[in-house]
């Protein structure tokens, strides 16, 4: 049976396959879930990389386990060359590691003993993600049962720290960047929303956290002596305060680099749907910054670079009063970046900023920067995959243009499209993390009609 | 014998009874250092008050053992009066408590078993401050031995909580005011410097202690949302920064009431004699606040109000990066203060600033307060105790018009000079604390001829 809502001539074959494989497919998702890929503990990851490169190879694929060394869990790469359509090429880009399982007696059956109830496939990576490993390899199957070719050429490319901030992808891709070179790249997430419509996610914000610290005598002193020795927590407060006024960052030429939004993301942010009481009840406040509504909440997640401090530390933290002076100050802060900004060139304008305002001595500790992402809503996979929801779900899907969050999409040169995913009370990182077995087969059709569609333009 | 310096023929009589009197004394201070009188722990506080009110006894006095009960250490009180000269008072305030003695390994002779050699007395409480317990009681003998009178009646008040802050000195003042009344107090303290100088301290800073708390959301939340939820850490921050710029304190009216120094008062910090090179080493630091020397060193230590960041904490403050949006943040600010300003108005200053300057939902924890007190060196006590070290050390006192730090000197409301203090290596609080033998008998007799010039005056 096809899909419901499917037109299109040229995908019953594969919707039919798709539905056929189900058994299969969902006895191979057993198989991974019960093996455990903790890449916290690195329990289990070896053997996972191992199972999934195995069923690469079954599936007919040219594979290599990448590994770094060094503590790096492998990544597992595998390619199918496209008989009718070599020109073009798409990227699956999943990972098979899992969190963990962790607190072991919420669960209602053992997280690595996968079980079916009310139409979900419970188990620790059900939904986050070895469903769309096994499930995104499987259409590979479903195109050449039906077809007898895939409509381009296929990469998979499963990395095995996605849970622990892909630590090493940087490391793989700029070691191996053919492996990762292709047209387009569709990505694991997404969820469905209560009215059925499934989400495509084509962004996601850059990063640069930072530590400064301020420091002046060599131990903590009696308060009393603040008459004559400068504080270093008050120099801290005051170099923070020149950071930022209101909402906007003060550091100069820190908005240099932002790239707007086009009128279509402005449009498409506009139709997103979101709901502020269940943000406000959530978080228990009353009102967001402002007392912002609406479309400016919505835009605000998906393009304001922020300045958040995360973190302050100094002198006495414990109960009540100690009159000390202390020696140092610290402050963590997280920017939050939008294309086309550049971690590389903020973190030098941070450093003259301080410097020009009088705080040379206030010490950056550490860095850590990634890049924003931000696939355009007109790219062919984009519209590519509009369109394919329309078929298979009968709408458009919600399209965010940015996650208010970063990740490595930015790692990725070609256009990146999150789809597929079918996250609903799916309590991912949580115990009794489930699937939705019919969402998650849907979504397999719907990227299947994505990238017929992709092909085919 | 009486000192090498004494001229005054009045006097001889009493500095020889003080020194004939020495090994006695001695015995005395051994004595009381053996009863362990642990304010911080409560050990022996009740049998050291005991202790001392038999020795005012002894000493012919007409004694009391108050005590609030609930925890109070004992107030030993015991007065003494004069038959030539009942119309003048002067009140001794000591305590019998003493510091914690760990860590005991490093002590080279037991805390509690007092010890002599190289003409020290070492023991636990030896200089601070049960020497001072016993040495200014034997000055009724010393005087009545060679007058048969004392100069003025006496008072003697010992606390027992000295070392915790003087917890219910106030409670004390208050139930039994006319316990303290007195036309002049003698206080402990004072060191003798390099040169044999002996110190005078006519004043104490005050303090207000604050802590402050800015929060919003019920939990710490994913950094990313900071878009659109108002970070507690930048309100604080924020609200800090309207406190003070550079080292003025902005809130309205802080400045109202602090009194000004006199030109003498002036001059006197102008002669204090004080090492730059020793606090910038003991610190580790290269310069105080804007290069500020001499001076204007010793004056914002005795008189300039200050506003310190004891504690800042908010959010993550462990290793590395964590992006959290904090729920809270928290500041312990410690105001020190001068005459006449007062904690219960500036308490009120403060909240009206953090309300007009748009903070009105930062919550002020708690506060405790102390005020400043300042003796005029113009005042008898401190012009009898100026004119005694002269004949009693050759030379002038150094005239400290004001600690740098806080303490309850300002509950008496008579002048207070703290005066004949031996301290000069004393280790005091320390492991080996100890006794300078001769400068302590020195001492005393400067605070005999202090009484005796105040009580002719």
């Amino acid at each position: 049976m096809p899909s419901r809502y499917s037109s299109s001539n040229s995908m019953i074959g594969v919707y039919e396959a798709i539905d056929r494989n189900k058994t299969k497919t969902l006895e191979k998702i057993k198989e991974i879930i019960r093996q455990p890929s903790i890449a916290a503990t690195g329990l289990g990851i070896r053997e996972c990389a191992t199972l999934v490169s195995g069923m690469m190879q079954v599936a007919g694929a040219s594979t290599r386990v990448l590994d770094l060394g060094d503590g790096a869990s492998p990544l597992v790469y595998g390619d199918f060359r496209s008989k009718s359509n070599p020109e073009k090429t798409v990227l699956f880009f999943n990972h098979y590691d899992v969190q963990p399982p962790e607190p072991l007696d919420l669960w209602e059956t053992p997280p690595f003993e996968p079980q079916e109830r009310d139409g979900k496939l419970f188990g620790r990576g059900a939904n986050d993600d070895k469903a769309d490993v096994v499930g995104r390899l499987g259409l590979v199957d479903a195109f050449t049962e039906a077809t007898n070719d895939i409509p381009c050429n296929f990469k998979f490319a499963y990395e095995g720290e996605e849970e622990i901030g892909s630590a090493h992808l940087k490391s793989y891709m700029e070691k191996f960047p053919e492996l990762f070179k292709a047209d387009a790249v569709i990505w694991e997430g997404g969820a469905i929303d209560p009215k059925g419509r499934p989400e495509m996610l084509l962004g996601s914000k850059g990063i640069m956290y930072v530590e400064l610290l301020a420091k002046n005598a060599k131990t903590d002193s009696h308060s009393s002596i603040a008459a004559i020795v400068e504080n270093p927590a008050w120099r801290l407060v005051r170099a923070l305060n020149t950071l930022k006024k209101d909402e906007r960052i003060t550091i100069p030429g820190w908005y240099d680099d932002v790239r707007p939004f086009t009128k279509k993301e402005l449009d498409l942010i506009r139709k997103q749907p979101y709901d502020e009481s269940a943000i406000k009840n959530d978080l228990g406040i009353k009102q967001l910054i402002g007392g912002m509504r609406g479309f400016e909440v919505k835009k605000s997640l998906a393009g304001k670079p922020t300045c958040t401090i995360c973190g302050l530390v100094s002198g006495y933290t414990g109960q009540g009063a100690k009159a000390v002076l202390p020696k140092e100050a610290r402050a963590k802060i997280d920017f939050r970046l939008v294309p086309d900004q550049d971690p590389e060139d903020l973190i030098v304008k941070l450093r003259m900023h301080l410097k020009k305002q009088g705080f040379p001595d206030i010490e950056i500790l550490f860095s850590e920067g990634e890049k924003a992402a931000r696939t355009s809503p007109d790219s062919e996979i984009a519209r590519a995959a509009n369109e394919a929801a329309k078929d298979v779900y009968g709408k458009p899907p919600i399209v965010k243009v940015s996650a208010a969050g970063s990740g490595p999409m930015y790692l990725f040169k070609s256009p990146v499209a999150a789809i597929g995913g079918a996250g609903r009370f799916s309590r991912a990182h949580a115990p009794n993390e489930n699937l939705d077995i019919h969402w998650f087969f849907t979504g397999l059709k719907w990227i299947a009609n994505t990238i017929n569609l992709y092909s085919n333009s």
